[in-house]
């Protein structure tokens, strides 16, 4: 048997550490072993790293961490059909199980019985890793392992960008971190008009800005209801991309939104919400969509079209390479929000 | 000048009265004057009648009440072109601007500038109203005028059940009133594979049995997420069709949709709403409509293809055939539920 | 090893026999074994049966025929998750790779790699049949075998109404096989207000009438062009399905259908089809809709419903059912177009 | 009365003056009258100069010639609404009726009764004309009147292009002319990966690579089907854009299609075209988009945000800027294939 040196959750409680662990075996036949070449930090990692209430409740130790890679097949099983060894892969974190009424309706990303990588089971902060051939996507090969490992996350907002129309839109994307900041390069990318993000933090905002904002604007000093309203004629925009899970920018995007507009929910709110329903959001006639994971695999296949082309920069997003062994510097920029995405390079 | 009997709202308080007034004119070329053969009382009317704080605040007496209608047209404007004398139609009460940018991009039902009939300008109840040619519709001739004059709710209905998927789906419909019992009967008429409907009255919950519904549940008596969960092996219904406004009935509608589903919401709660919108509708990709009006004029259009091809039979809706003097009478039937549609014939 | 008596098209030529095979096994650990209780006759096993041109250049003998079938599962591979010995399954025919880039986007229907039961591998004329368990669809209980085996031209049928909109349009069936008055019944049931059928045989106009259509029109003795215009007012019909793959039908499908309708084709030509491409498609702004076989699984979806719920009533189009041993009789049946659907119960 | 020179189709035969004619007054309430600033020649005003068969049988001269314009308002109607004194419009060429069933569903780019500008009415080249208010569109004022008086070809190619998906599509443009070269900068300003164009004159595909083409093709030197073959690993792109008529490149958009795409068919062949229908579409499961005019208004809305965002930069099309004494030469230009747009300024 091989080992390896893998970032995993030990105990129940604060923290993680670098250990050696066995090689991950292929044990079905429809499963690759792939050898991770980067692999970034998610903001669930960095939950479950400091264990909030949500990981207590789910995880269960030990558990290799990790579930966005970018890497090479180094073995198949013997039923897999599209993947052969050498092929430059990444993974969908959300491991689908085809056969209830979503899979077979190809809403796969609200599939019943969901197991997530590096959370219910053993994840890719490691040189190794083995996933069902289901759940990898061939990576074009002129994208980087750095640049090719933060699909999951920019599949989120590649889904909430595209879940309605945006070509010639107005749109304003709340809540810059990393999702957030993925949302307004796709916006951009993707032919929205002008496209406004939001944050509290000067950091973000100036990720938002070298993204492609066309204004970045600090919530905490500007109104942003008045400025949207200045810029719109009073009317509002046409597209809301709400990242943040804030119950206030959740009714503010309802409101920032025109009659007949696109207000799509990523972020994930921790308390009930209370809304305006009847002046904010009925009498508007205002479409929402509540949005999560990424369409396997339409949202994949737009992705690589977007990335391979070179019409989608997100190496700005990209702040810090670190290596696995620097985790804990990797999660105290998570904890500070002092970083785009965070990807360690094996 | 000619006269006319019109039911009047005389001044800023409770009650209505049957007067005589001036018979409408035409004032602009683009106008047509309809004589009025019959014409539906609607929760607003209830409303204005009852003079509740909404109406208070929008309405200006004197003010001829009423916005449901279908007659003949008697004269036309100058510059009119789809319609003669002769014709006959009903009218869609939301008066549209066409230059406002909803109304150019053909999402007219949320009309920046829009005047409802009977509310901000002179309605129905009476024998004669002047509206402008845009918003009449030409009725099939088969649809009697009692019929025909229902379809300002029936398109609220259409528009609601057709704003998505409707066809082999599971469908659930919140609330029995008018609007409520003919969208059981659209989504029937639409394919939908079963459908669903609660309330809290018996009275109104044996009308959405006459209207089609395979299951009409009383809320107050039984467990509507437990029932849902038992007939859908507990994943929840394709369509959540929500007519009440009870903010309790908001939040059940998110949690017996299915992932993936879709809630159209069109009742109108008085007060906010409070959500767990991380449970319930983001972790469940839930896409949620809201609903105003109807659509000028796709939804006339289903609606008129529907009722003149004896698809949907709307008739045991109408529950009441009155004269225009009866309307007390009627305005007490919709007071105390006891009625569908409440129809004054003339 | 067990054996059981097949229909197999065992040699190049016209013809088959009912012989004694080996019973299929499961050789992958995805497969599932299934006990064929009904299985029918589809217009491509008459072509194999009668050895035509594509026959001979596609098909190898021995090869067991037929592809429509439902049965229940005896047996399932070691990997199979979604299904279990006793389950009731119909099957689809076209066995997908599931890697290739239209399979990834959810457009499996025309997935690159594409095998067909009965054609490519050895079919379900036969007592036992195995089947990749990702081809194997759950029936509901209540539709019974001789009803649910013939999904896969029902499906056909499914997806090509369901392909554009249904509900309150106005519709023509261009051609009354098996598909064409299938597509009949679902139009019905998933509300088109009117639906017209043509043929140029009594025998299946009169099927098409028992199966809904409002009207069945002999195009041998009556002018398609002039009828359609008289009952449109001029304007063409809104949705034309057409079936027969005649290249007159196909030219009328576009002449018959309304400025800004669909037109969806089925019907294969066997030869070029000349078309008016400026006067009868271009500028009317037609959308035409190319189907080929089913969406997987979303079409097998709608017609559970429609079958479960019995908003969709097929049963008169099965006009024979046979055994296994009368398969030249079911084959005359085919050839002199006597027939709806011909089905073999086991 | 005042006079102002037009250029006019004086006479059946080929050919047009320069003349003076009466200035044009609003005749009905809902008209404006414009000041035309800058207005350009399409193939059609070609077409009418040189009389060719379509002209004979449609123009009743004689008639003041042009469609497309920008200008400015200098008298409103009595009843027209949303127009004043001083707006900067342009025109949609196409007057609709607004009543007949096309209309009253929003597909009034196939209204039953449209007219068009310089055809069916006196048009725009010419220092004034006067239109329908509901053909008027407010351009922003970012947008300078040689290129907003572009947008009724460029709102060919924004409905053709954006008639489905574009985003992270592959795209062919069949067909070089002012529409062609327009569409290959709608398809990347709107997030196509990659755009070819085709052509048989080395001077539009300069034009095109000019206005961003990936790769610019002469179909007379090279293979299209093996170059696009070459190009997608042998399964055709995502999408074709036929603006050329030709038959040849009609089959030749089916064939580079790849199964499950869509061909949008823009260009008017002058004969019937022969098509492979059964391989080249049916077995491909193609969506094919026959495009007719401009969707009033979702077109003229997206088109703005894109030219006032400068998302769309078509400059390099208008190749030449002449004044309206110079019609002669523009129309040799046009003749010659020798130009893109042509604007006369006024």
């Amino acid at each position: 048997m091989s080992f390896m040196k893998a970032i995993v959750k030990t105990s129940a409680g604060p923290g993680a550490q670098l250990i050696e662990v066995p090689e991950p075996q292929i044990t079905k036949p429809d499963q690759v072993k792939v050898r991770v070449l980067a692999t970034s930090i998610c903001g669930t990692d960095y939950h479950i790293y400091s264990w909030d209430r949500w990981s207590a409740g789910r995880v269960q130790p030990p558990r290799i961490m990790g579930h966005e890679f970018a890497g090479e097949v180094v073995e198949v099983g013997a039923e897999v059909g599209g993947l052969r060894v050498g092929d430059y892969v990444s993974g969908e974190s959300h491991w689908v199980c085809g056969h209830c009424r979503q899979c077979l309706r190809n809403e796969r990303h609200v599939c019943a019985n969901t197991k997530i990588l590096g959370v219910d089971v053993d994840g890719c902060f490691a040189p190794y890793v083995v996933v069902p051939a289901g759940s990898a996507w061939k990576n074009d090969r002129s994208v980087p392992p750095h640049r090719a490992c933060i699909q999951d996350p920019l599949g989120n907002a590649v889904h909430t960008a595209l879940s309605g129309e945006i070509i010639g839109c107005s749109v304003v994307v709340l809540g810059c971190g990393p999702i957030g900041i993925f949302a307004v390069a796709v916006a951009k990318a993707c032919g929205a008009s002008v496209v406004y993000a939001t944050d509290t933090r000067e950091y973000r905002l100036s990720l938002a800005r070298e993204l492609g904002a066309d204004a970045a604007i600090d919530v905490t000093r500007h109104d942003l209801e008045a400025f949207i309203a200045g810029q719109t004629g009073g009317e509002g925009v046409d597209v809301v991309l709400e990242m943040s899970g804030a119950p206030s920018a959740i009714r503010q995007a309802m409101r920032i939104c025109r009659p007949g507009g696109r207000v799509s929910l990523l972020g994930i709110p921790s308390q009930p919400v209370e809304l305006d329903m009847a002046e904010d959001m009925i009498f508007k006639g205002l479409t929402i969509h509540c949005i999560v994971g990424r369409r396997l695999y339409e949202t994949w296949d737009q992705m690589r079209a977007l990335l391979a082309s070179g019409r989608l920069n997100v190496e700005p997003a990209i702040t810090h390479r670190l290596s696995l062994d620097q985790f804990d510097e990797g999660m105290a920029l998570m904890r500070d929000g002092l970083c785009g995405k965070v990807v360690f390079e094996l």
